[in-house]
C-alpha cells in the first residue's frame, strides 16, 4: 500500500538568495529608503539605517579544526558559509550580524547528503571533541544554532538541507516518510501530486525544515487541537552518538513513556533527527472564514474560550488585541478582532461556522462578514502582513528600533491577569530601558479548552550600539513576568540558549536530572548543541 | 477563578467487598453453578470449577521487613491485605490465586494518607533496600503490581487509595486538581455537582485509579482523538526518590521535551504520581448512536478508516468482527457490527451522525437504526456485556478455560494483514497448545486516521494445573506475531512484567539507554517497581 517515490524530483535545498544577516530572502529585505520611512513611524528611531556590511570583508575567527579527508567533501570553511551559519534570526542575532560580529562562527559547515554522513560526522566529532550544532533552516529566534559554550576544540554546524526528500507515501494511512532537512515549500511541493499535505505552516514555513520543527516542537497552521508538530508525528528516526533511534510507525501506543516525546523538543541535544513518518491531511476543499469585532478585549477572550470549549476545533481562531488589530490594519476604532476559519476535506463547514459565530455573538462580538464559504479580507490582510513581519522587524533593527516577540501559554483562569500584567509591567521596563512608552501588542496564535497561547510584540526605539543590551534587558524582564504568572517561557519558539533562565525555573528539578542523565547516556562526549536545554560539560 | 473544595465529602476508597483473587466486587463473581453452565459453552472445558480457597487458610511467606515506628500506623502485614496486593488481575494472576500460590506476596501494604507519607515511605525504603510497588486499584493485567525481582530486602505494596480527593476546580479552564488514588466512580461523583466530568471510562473504571491510568497511559471513553488519558493531562505531581516533580499547569508548551510525557507510561518505575491537574469536559447533553452491519469485515474496516479520516471524531466507533458480534449478541448472521456514537455538550449532533452513516453506507454498511438522537440497543447490550466480561473471564478461568485478551495498534496499510495474521497464526498456536481450535475474536476499541487499535480475545479450553503455562505459551506467540506485523505490544494495557519481551524489541535501543539513565537519576537505589520497563538492578 506504499508508493515508492524514488522518481520524485529532488527540489533544491540550496539557500541561494538567502540573507546571511537577516530573515529569509535577501531580495525581500527593505531598501535603505524603505527602512528610513518605516523608522519614521517609531518616534525616537534612528535617522539612518545601520549599513549592511559586505560579508566578504568581515573578519572571521581562525578555523581551528579540519575534517578528516573522508569527510572533507561534505565540509566547507568558506567565510560566507561560516558567516551564514553563525546565528539564527533572533533580533540580537540580526544586530550582531549587522555590526559585523561573527566571533561565534562555526569552524566548519557540514552538509550531509545521507544519514550515514550524519553518523560519520558525529563519530568524528565525538572522538575529536568537536561540538556539533544541528542546523535546519537557521530560523531559530532563541539562540538555538549559535555555539556559545567555549569548551570544545571546534564547532561544526551540521546543515541538514541536503536531506530534503519525501521517501515514501502510505496512502491508506495518510502518512509519509520524509527526510528532516526539507524546507516547508519543498515538502508541500512533493506531497501535492498525491493530493496530500502536512498542513504545518509556521511563520517561518519558507525558511525552516521538518527536522527543525520536530526538534523545537513548532506551532503550525491549526489554532486548535493539533497545534504543535508533535501531534502529526507517527515515528522518528534519530541519529544519536550511541546509535540510530528508530521508533515504530504506530497510530497510538501505551508501551511505556513515548520514545518520540523525548526527542520532540530536544533541540538537537540528544540526537539529530534524520527522518520522520508524518501524519498527513487531504487538502481542504471546504473552507469558511469570518471576522468578528469586539469592543472589549476581555469579552473577546471569553468568546474565544467558549469557542475552544465548544468542541468545534476551528482551524483558525486568531484574536488580535486593539493594538495588534490596528497595526495589521484590520480594525481602526480600538476594537479587538477575532479571525475565525473552519475547513474540511470532506464536508461542508457552513454549519460549524454558524455555530462559532453564534458563540461570538453571545459575548458581544459583531461579525463583519459572515457569509459562509467566503474568503475574508481581514484574514487575507493578516496573512500577508504575517509573512512580511520578519522583514519589517529587520528593517526596524536597522533603524535601531528594539523589537521583541515572545509567545507563551497559560490557563484561562490566569489569562486576563497575564494580559494586563505583561502590558503593565513590561511597559514600565520598556520605559526604563528605552526612555519611551514603546508599543506592546498581543494576539492569540493558538487556543485550547484550558487556555490561550498569547503572542506579544514589543516595539520601542533603541540607542545605536546598545540595541542588544536593551533587548537582553527586556528579555530578562519578560521571562520574569511570565514566570510570575505561571505562563510557559515558550509556546512554540523553543528554548535554545536565550530562554534558558526561564526554562530552568519552569522545568521541574527531578525532570532536569532525568534529562541530564538521558543526555549523558545518548551523547557521552557532550558534543550535541552544547548549552541548549542543559549546561554544557567540559570536554574530556 | 478556582473553587476551594475542602468541603467535599471524602468518598470511601475502601476496597471492602473487593475480590481478593479475581476481578472487582466479590459479590459479582459467578456462582459455582453459573461457572459450570458457562463452561459448557466451551467444548473441552473442565466439568467442575476450581474452588476458591479460603484466603485466611493460605500460607503466606514470612514477613521480612518491619517499618520504622513512625511509618507503622500506615502499614499492614495482615495476611488478607498481603494476599489482596500480591497480584493484579491478569489471567495468570487469577489462576495462581485460585491455586493458593501467594509466594509473591508483599511484606507490607502501605496506605499513605498524605503526599508526605509517600515521601516518607520512599525515603525509608531507599535506605532499607526495600522495593516499593505502587498500587492504585490493582487492576493491572500485565503483571504491573507483582514483585518478581528477588533482589530486595523486602517489598512494600504502596496502596494509594487513601489519596482520593478532588482538591480544586478551575471552572474557567475546565480543569481540576485531583489526587491520584481516587477510583473512577468516586472521581466522577466529586465532579458531578460541578457539571463536569473527566469522561475517562476504561473497562476497569470501577476498580482503577487516576494514578493508575496516568502511570499506564490508559485508554478511555473516546474512540477517536483523545483516546489515551495522556491528552487529558494538564500537569502532574510525582514523588520521586530525589524529590517532588511538579510540572506547571499549561494548556500547551514547547519548552523542551514534555516533562509529563516522561512520567506518563512510566508505570511506577520513575516516581509515584500523587496529583494531577486534569482537563475536564462538560457533561454531554446531545448524543446520537447507531449500529451498522457489514457483510464483509474488510469493507467494515475501510468504512472505519474513512470515518477516522473524515475529521468527525465520533466518541464511539467500535467495530466488532463477526465472532465478537456473535458473542456479544448484536449480530447473528456472521455480520460485522460498527457501533457509532457522537456526543456534544453544546450543540446538536444529528448532522454529524448523518454524515458518518453516509460514509458507512459508501462502504456497504447497513444502518440498523439510524434515527438521530436515539439510544441504540446494540450499544446498550455491548456496554453491559463489556462491564460483565472480566467476571466471565474469571468464571472461565475457574473452568480451566484459557482466556487471553490483548490489544494493539498498527497503521492502516498493515491492519488487514494483522487481522488475518493473528487469526491464522495464533489459531495454529492455540491448536498446538490446547489441542482445540478455540475462539479468536477481534474488535477495534480505538481508531485513528492512520490506523486502528484492534483488541483480540482468545478463548480455549485448558488443562487443569497447566493453565498458566498454556497462557504463557499463547502470550509469547502473541508478542511474536505482533512484532512481525509492526504492531505495538500494547495500546492501553501497559507493559508491566508480562509484556517485557515484546516491549524490549519494540523500544529503540538508544531510548532504552536514556530511560535507564533517567531511572538511575530519579531512583538511584532502584526501589521503584523493579522489573517493570527496565531490568532490576541488584541492591547495594
Amino acid at each position: 500500500m506504499t508508493d515508492s517515490t524514488t522518481s520524485y524530483p529532488s527540489p533544491s535545498g540550496s539557500p541561494a538568495g538567502r540573507s546571511w544577516w537577516g530573515w529569509g530572502a535577501a531580495d525581500k529585505a527593505l531598501s535603505d529608503a524603505e527602512c528610513a520611512a518605516l523608522g519614521q513611524l517609531v518616534p525616537g528611531a534612528a535617522d539612518t539605517p545601520l549599513p549592511v556590511p559586505d560579508v566578504s570583508a568581515l573578519t572571521l575567527p581562525e578555523v581551528r579544526v579540519e575534517p578528516p579527508s573522508a569527510l572533507a567533501p561534505l565540509m566547507s570553511a568558506a567565510p560566507a558559509d561560516r558567516a551564514a551559519h553563525t546565528y539564527g534570526k533572533a533580533y540580537r542575532d540580526v544586530i550582531r550580524a549587522l555590526e559585523g560580529d561573527l566571533a561565534a562562527a562555526p569552524d566548519q559547515v557540514a552538509r550531509p547528503l545521507t544519514e550515514q554522513h550524519v553518523v560519520d560526522v558525529l563519530d568524528w566529532a565525538a572522538d575529536a571533541g568537536v561540538a556539533v550544532v544541528p542546523y535546519g533552516g537557521g530560523s531559530s529566534v532563541v539562540g538555538g544554532v549559535e555555539y556559545r559554550a567555549g569548551l570544545h576544540r571546534g564547532v561544526v554546524s551540521l546543515d541538514l538541507s541536503g536531506l530534503d526528500r519525501v521517501l515514501e507515501i502510505d496512502r491508506a494511512s495518510r502518512a509519509a516518510r520524509i527526510q528532516a532537512g526539507v524546507l516547508g515549500p519543498d515538502l508541500e511541493a512533493q506531497l501535492r501530486p498525491h493530493g496530500l499535505t502536512l498542513r504545518h505552516f509556521p511563520q517561518s514555513f519558507e525558511f525552516s525544515t521538518l527536522g527543525g520543527w520536530l526538534a523545537t516542537r513548532a506551532g503550525g497552521h491549526y489554532a486548535t487541537l493539533r497545534t504543535h508538530i508533535d501531534d502529526l508525528v507517527e515515528s522518528l528516526r534519530v541519529v544519536t552518538p550511541i546509535g540510530v533511534n528508530e521508533s515504530w510507525r504506530l497510530p497510538g501506543s501505551g508501551a511505556g513513556p513515548s520514545p518520540d516525546r523525548l526527542f520532540l523538543g530536544s533541540e538537537g541535544t540528544l540526537g539529530v533527527i534524520t527522518e520522520a513518518w508524518m501524519r498527513l491531511q487531504q487538502r481542504p476543499r471546504h473552507k469558511a472564514s469570518a471576522t468578528v469585532l469586539f469592543d472589549d478585549v476581555h469579552a473577546a477572550m471569553d468568546a474565544v474560550r467558549a469557542i475552544t470549549q465548544s468542541g468545534h476545533h476551528p482551524a483558525n481562531c486568531r484574536l488580535l488585541d486593539p493594538g495588534e488589530a490596528g497595526l495589521a490594519g484590520v480594525a481602526r476604532n480600538g476594537e479587538s478582532v477575532l479571525v475565525l476559519g473552519v475547513e474540511s476535506a470532506h464536508c461542508a463547514v457552513d454549519g460549524r461556522m454558524t455555530e462559532l459565530l453564534a458563540l461570538a455573538r453571545d459575548h458581544g462580538g459583531r461579525p463583519t462578514r459572515a457569509e459562509p464559504g467566503s474568503n475574508d479580507s481581514a484574514a487575507d490582510i493578516w496573512r500577508s502582513a504575517f509573512l512580511r513581519m520578519p522583514y519589517l522587524r529587520d528593517a526596524l533593527a536597522r533603524m535601531s528600533v528594539v523589537t521583541e516577540t515572545f509567545e507563551t501559554a497559560c490557563t484561562w483562569d490566569r489569562a486576563p491577569e497575564l494580559y494586563e500584567g505583561v502590558r503593565g509591567r513590561l511597559a514600565e521596563v520598556v520605559k526604563e530601558v528605552t526612555g519611551t512608552d514603546g508599543t506592546i501588542n498581543c494576539r492569540f496564535t493558538h487556543v485550547y479548552p484550558d487556555g490561550p497561547a498569547p503572542y506579544f510584540t514589543v516595539i520601542a526605539p533603541g540607542r545605536r550600539g546598545s540595541e542588544v543590551a536593551m533587548w537582553d534587558e527586556i528579555k530578562v524582564a519578560t521571562m520574569e513576568i511570565l514566570h510570575d504568572h505561571g505562563a510557559t517561557v515558550t509556546h512554540h519558539h523553543a528554548v535554545g540558549r536565550d530562554h534558558r533562565p526561564g526554562y530552568d525555573r519552569q522545568r521541574p528539578e527531578p525532570f532536569a536530572a532525568a534529562l541530564r542523565a538521558a543526555k549523558q547516556a545518548l551523547d557521552p562526549a557532550g558534543i550535541l548543541n552544547p548549552g541548549v536545554l542543559i549546561d554544557p560539560a567540559p570536554v574530556n
